[in-house]
């Protein structure tokens, strides 16, 4: 692994937190359960708090200067007031990195709280310590077993995520696990006083664990070193950036979030067209575009569509969905239809594209499989999406009490693993990309089967229009990026 | 109540089924089950097929020459090969309508199945017997106690539904109802042999217990009667069309589906405007409109919104959201922020619009109260969008087996129904419309407190950008129906 200078500040083996609560048997919440959640060794994690010696049965420290050698990253907790004083103990520490949760700086909008920031800037870079925020929520890294929430998956995957908001990193962690998708490191850094964009994604072009990067970004403020770090980083993986403040109604909220000056929405489509990153105008785009991105689906070469549903008035609508979206559906020909004609039902335009199929139980799944198989090797197609998926994954049984499960914990019976099977083999096979369009009976975008599906590397989406809407995304994108033929 | 011609059709006294199983023993499914979920009367239930003496524990009869008079509504789910000689049986009887679910008519592309279709429709339009269908599932009037499939809401409504698409029917109830709609008819007509959509919507016009009328449309066979019969149901109830087969593709798919010639979506959006209908571009539309149309959103003058959320960056992108569609996010004046400031947080700009509140237990939940009625009576602002809702409603535990309970029943514990009240307090002292979004940890767009919060008027969205577009949507409307100002 290359050794940039970065890889310590997200891998820190010792970790403070100055101004937890100081009762010794409250439940751990915050930043220690998200600790001690990710099973981050509990001998390494050092609450501070001058009016407490012991916080969720760790021992706790009056100061940062008290806590055991060494020191690596400090979460700071505390109010805004004593924060430079913080900072002066960490420096004298030596500790790597401060994490400021602690808001109320150059978001507020007031020039003095906007320089007491920059001072702090100040004496942390000349003392070689690197700050993070303040005003946002840090970092979640499962391979340093480090998050900043309880509940967030435990396994790393491929996928760096940044985000100037806390809620949002959330959204992006929160929506992406619900998918299937995992991440490898995900950093909220709010105010950007020190650390900021253009730094974060080089750190994430150079990460070999890191395949997609997500950002969700609100200010620009050096937008020179933002271009070229983003470009530099689209040239060795895709790079997919939702923007905050892109209009000026959003602008205003920014800057009260977290002192942003936004730029408009021209300027950045601009943006990414010249550095090759895909731009996300919704949170939800985001989240399609990263499944599409780190499945199958992200070699899709053309518009020409294949799709596979059930449901007569359903496949007109996801028909008018596709091409709204500059998807082609052409007839199948002859010789595909003729194959079709031997398995299909007696109607025989539904045999020409849309094509109707379900996998349900009994002799009609055999019949889908063969069909999904024969569209998937027509001649002339780029990909085929399908709205007949699995029969519904029902959540197990909770008290009224209990939060609702983690997707991925759902359990999945063994009907929908051969139907998540088949649809991964056809793909594997044909080498042609599938979207498997997930529709359940209670509209949750996500459950056990999308999850498992995912997992065998197809793309699931909540809905035709959003497949569409991807698949659009990524021809364009690949278009500009790598030279194919521009979609009608 | 006006003697429209269609309504005996839409309130039959006795319904035989022809077909069903001719298991005694098995459970009611389909049909049966659906009448049966009602609290259609059993005894004027008739199930006919010549191979059984009992159907689900009602007598059953070889014909439906055979059944007890009167016979209203006959439903065929026999195949084509057997429905001339069927609706020949009808005739004798004398019934007044007959359902073909039945299917394999002009729908298949053969000219000889489309002229047996034209057959039919002549010789029970000779006998004054009316055909609903063929290729359709037919009647949901739960005033009636029908209903083409078990599990569909039994109180009545006042939307009236009519769509070509049994699975769109489908879509249509199950998606309104999760929201807390109900509906006073829906009637799924298939191939519209010969109860087509102009006659429909006529009836639904002059209806008194519909107030706003919906349609799920494939062909438009008689351009100028259903031009008209939209244009005169506008002018005296709101109507919501979604086109299918708007596209090239999607038309395919719709000539496969009821055999219909789909027109473009040009001259579809021209109808709209001409006629006074909303046009929804996606069954989500259709949902998101018919919300906005039972509620005091319908009433939305204009697009000055004030935002109030909670979540720095998920309010950043929510005013983008609103913005994209239109909408203005203007500051609120001095006098309203000196209220607010008494109030709210420290950071001062988060009172100006969007403006951060929550409605979480406690002192804060008091502080959002104030907070939104002060915004509500704002000078100078049109609506309010709340992205603050109550907490999580968890539904009750479930067996693997169970189906998902209907939303409407979902508990709704005593918060909620304090936050719900609130919302309806304010919009109707203040007469100013609110719409919520509702934003659930498993990401489901309906649960109780959606349903509560409905029910007392509010508007209820699963996104700020469905929020949005709803509004954008109305207010074009209103603009073109009636001479409000254009929306900039």
């Amino acid at each position: 692994m290359s050794e940039h200078p970065l890889d310590a500040i997200f891998h820190p083996r010792s970790v403070a937190i100055v101004g937890l609560s100081s009762s010794p048997t409250a439940r751990p919440t915050g930043f220690l359960a998200g600790l001690l959640d990710q099973g981050f060794p509990r001998d390494h994690i050092y609450p501070v708090n001058p009016r407490a010696t012991e916080v969720a049965g760790l021992p706790c420290y009056p100061t940062v200067l008290d806590c055991p050698d060494p020191v690596d990253h400090v979460i700071s907790i505390i109010p805004r007031t004593g924060a430079a004083d913080l900072l002066a103990q960490c420096i004298q520490k030596r500790v790597r990195s401060v994490h400021f949760f602690t808001a109320g700086f150059s978001e507020v909008g007031d020039p003095a709280l906007a320089a007491a920031e920059r001072t702090m800037v100040k004496a942390a870079r000349a003392a070689g310590v690197r700050l993070i925020g303040p005003n946002c929520m840090g970092l979640y890294v499962p391979s340093a077993h480090l998050a900043f929430s309880a509940g967030f998956p435990k396994e790393p995957g491929h996928v760096f995520a940044l985000s100037q908001s806390g809620v949002n990193a959330s959204a992006i962690i929160d929506g992406l696990s619900a998918r299937g998708v995992r991440l490898s490191k995900c950093v909220s850094f709010g105010n950007a006083a020190d650390l900021a964009a253009p730094e974060l994604i080089g750190y994430a072009a150079a990460d070999p664990e890191s395949q997609v990067v997500v950002a969700y970004l609100e200010s620009v403020r050096d937008g020179r070193a933002l271009f070229e770090a983003i470009r530099r980083c689209a040239r060795v993986k895709p790079v997919v950036l939702l923007k905050g403040g892109i209009t000026e109604a959003g602008a205003r909220a920014a800057r009260s979030h977290t002192g942003s000056l936004a730029g408009s929405a021209a300027v950045f489509e601009a943006l990414c067209r010249q550095t090759g990153a895909l731009h996300a105008e919704t949170m939800e785009e985001l989240h399609d575009l990263t499944v599409a991105l780190t499945t199958q689906l992200r070699t899709v070469a053309g518009p020409r569509t294949v799709l596979m549903g059930n449901g007569g008035g359903f496949s007109v609508l996801s028909a008018d969905a596709l091409a709204r979206e500059g998807l082609d559906l052409p007839e199948l020909n002859e010789a595909t239809q003729a194959v079709l004609r031997e398995h299909g039902p007696e109607a025989g335009n539904s045999i020409r594209n849309p094509i109707e199929a379900a996998f349900v139980d009994g002799p009609r799944q055999r019949v889908a499989e063969i069909v999904l198989a024969t569209v998937a090797e027509a001649p002339g197609f780029d990909l085929v999406v399908t709205t007949a998926d699995g029969p519904d994954v029902l959540p197990p049984p909770r008290a009224p009490g209990d939060a609702p499960p983690p997707p991925s914990t759902l359990p999945v019976q063994p009907p929908q693993l051969v139907v998540a099977a088949t649809f991964a083999d056809v793909q594997d096979r044909t080498g042609r990309p599938l979207a498997l369009v997930r529709r359940t009976r209670d509209h949750n975008p996500a459950d056990g089967f999308t999850v498992q599906t995912y997992r065998r590397g197809v793309a699931v989406f909540p809905s035709v229009a959003r497949a569409a809407r991807t698949v659009a995304l990524i021809l364009r994108w690949r278009c500009q990026h790598e030279g194919l033929p521009p979609l009608v």
